[in-house]
């Protein structure tokens, strides 16, 4: 089947010891054995052990996944043939350094694979909250639950969703919400107009007009300088009576302590998958308010899910292995707007 | 703008005192004013006084909703030119009679509007349960919660949804579901396989292989004779360790002694709009469990969702007055089969 005068890259993979059972299945190792060399098929752990160094010493491609360590200039200097770094997961931010762009070894990682799930968990708590779903449930269970329910306002009808932020996530949820009656608003200072057109959604230049004017307000912005703190006291106070706040990024783009003082006066609802810190200590506040939807970092990849970002990684090793360009390639310019 | 010539209905519309306003907007009312004579703007509450009867008097078409009265063999006396009966709900069966049947006059009703709703708010469960954010909050909130979570089967990835039922609701899921990487399964006796496959299901032939065989199990039957407590101590002893049962149906459907009884033994997890009675009382277990989430009855049309049911009733006496056949007719031979 294989062609033999085809490129069959040297593969190493890295990642947290024991990861590798839950990331990749029979099938991903089949596909790595049909692109090229698998190194060693017990992933490193650490990349500056005889084992990892020789393992990197014949390396073309470096497989990582969580856990893997950061790419430096020592680890580098082992890594003489290393040309492509693909990362099964979201966040590549851990193991790029200066010495793996100055080498000019091409990135790409499964950002826009981890972007679904969290994307699905988004769209499907922006249906119950318009819905008031999780603040009935609340106040069946205890009748003198403070919620901000609006009950002429109930419903997936005649409602704004504000995202914030059209990163992978927020794109993701933006086309998943195509088949619902819902208006949807975009703040991001980097789309321009006819980007939004064909996203299908209102740009709003203005973050606070945003906050005004949604029912739901959906963060999906990177944890980068200009982004932190993005969402404070008066932009929480701008959303309407019985609006809702999704955090499915980065703890650091809300001020907490001011959204848990907006959540205390019972005007508004909040559903956060990250907080600080993670996990809430069992006495915070936002464990007990029966408008605040606490889950612990879970939107992301998890269990069933690992097996799409592991897919995606081995894409990009075949486009890689064939001579085609990254289909998502990560460059240094790109680190101060992704997540 | 209308046309001289074209039929004018006249209509009357009988509702719940004093839901006029949440039920229709003025863009509703425009609409029957363009397409006949509205009898009186004050809706009907009763149709046994003298106001009704002299709007039934006159009345060709009546557009009800919740809490309009039955037609019975009395009501229709005093309506001798009633010809259509549009309900702008969902549930048709209290209004409908043997009398209306027997008078031939054509009832339609806005199920698939009120379906939209419901299969929102199943979806909606659908991710979050597959993902287990449902049971991660709870234990969150109370470490020692017993809550079936199965890590490696977390995830909306390689998990099968059971759909029973293909209602409106039913297909709505079905249609909703699609985007999602899910395996959906249906069993329904009055489906096919030609329509199955149109439907992008797999048909089971076997309620109890599809229990057997469900992560999800989320029921959208009617509550007629064959069904009720279809889903009972066998169906649930069926379904795997970790599944989720979801009602949005109708209570009778389910065995709820049997189902408290596997809530309490925390194998598996319901989340329940439907129950017995609404609401709970405050002793129910249902209530205490981590593994249950019970909502009073709100996945149906509420606040802004009712516009869309006006709108597909006043869209079937738009097609009556311009003598096309309705899109969605009640039959009396649907009463059966329809919820």
């Amino acid at each position: 089947m294989s062609d033999a005068g085809a490129y069959r890259p040297s593969i190493a993979v890295a990642m947290l010891a024991g990861l590798d059972h839950a990331a990749f299945g029979p099938h991903h190792w089949d596909r790595l054995d049909a692109i090229g060399h698998v190194l060693d098929r017990a992933p490193l752990t650490d990349l500056d052990d005889d084992r990892s160094r020789a393992v990197l010493a014949e390396a073309e491609v470096l497989l990582g996944h969580w856990g893997c360590p950061a790419l430096s200039a020592d680890v580098l200097a082992h890594a003489p043939r290393l040309r492509l770094f693909a990362y099964g997961a979201g966040t590549v931010k851990w193991q790029v350094t200066d010495a793996l762009w100055e080498r000019g070894i091409v990135v790409t990682s499964a950002a826009p694979a981890n972007a679904v799930p969290v994307a699905e968990y988004t769209v499907a708590m922006i249906l119950l909250t318009n819905k008031g779903a999780l603040l009935f449930r609340e106040r069946l269970r205890d009748p003198d639950a403070v919620v901000p329910l609006v009950p002429s306002r109930v419903g997936n009808v005649a409602k704004t969703v504000g995202i914030v932020g059209a990163s992978f996530v927020g794109r993701t949820v933006i086309e998943l919400l195509a088949p619902y009656d819902l208006h949807v608003a975009l703040y991001d200072p980097f789309v321009d107009g006819p980007t939004a057109d064909a996203l299908g959604v209102e740009l709003i230049g203005d973050l606070n007009e945003l906050c005004a004017r949604s029912d739901v307000l959906s963060i999906h912005a990177p944890d980068v300088e200009a982004t932190r703190g993005m969402i404070g006291a008066t932009q929480l106070a701008l959303l309407r009576d019985g609006a809702t706040l999704i955090n499915t990024a980065r703890p650091a783009l809300i001020d907490q302590d001011a959204l848990i003082s907006e959540l205390q006066n019972g005007r508004i609802a909040a559903i956060l998958d990250v907080t600080t810190p993670e996990p809430l200590p069992s006495d915070s506040p936002l464990l007990g308010l029966a408008n605040a939807f606490v889950t612990p970092h879970i939107a992301g990849s998890m269990g069933t899910e690992l097996g799409r970002m592991a897919d995606l990684a081995i894409d990009e090793i075949e486009r890689f292995a064939r001579g085609e360009p990254q289909r998502y390639e990560v460059r240094r310019a790109d680190l101060d707007r992704i997540a």
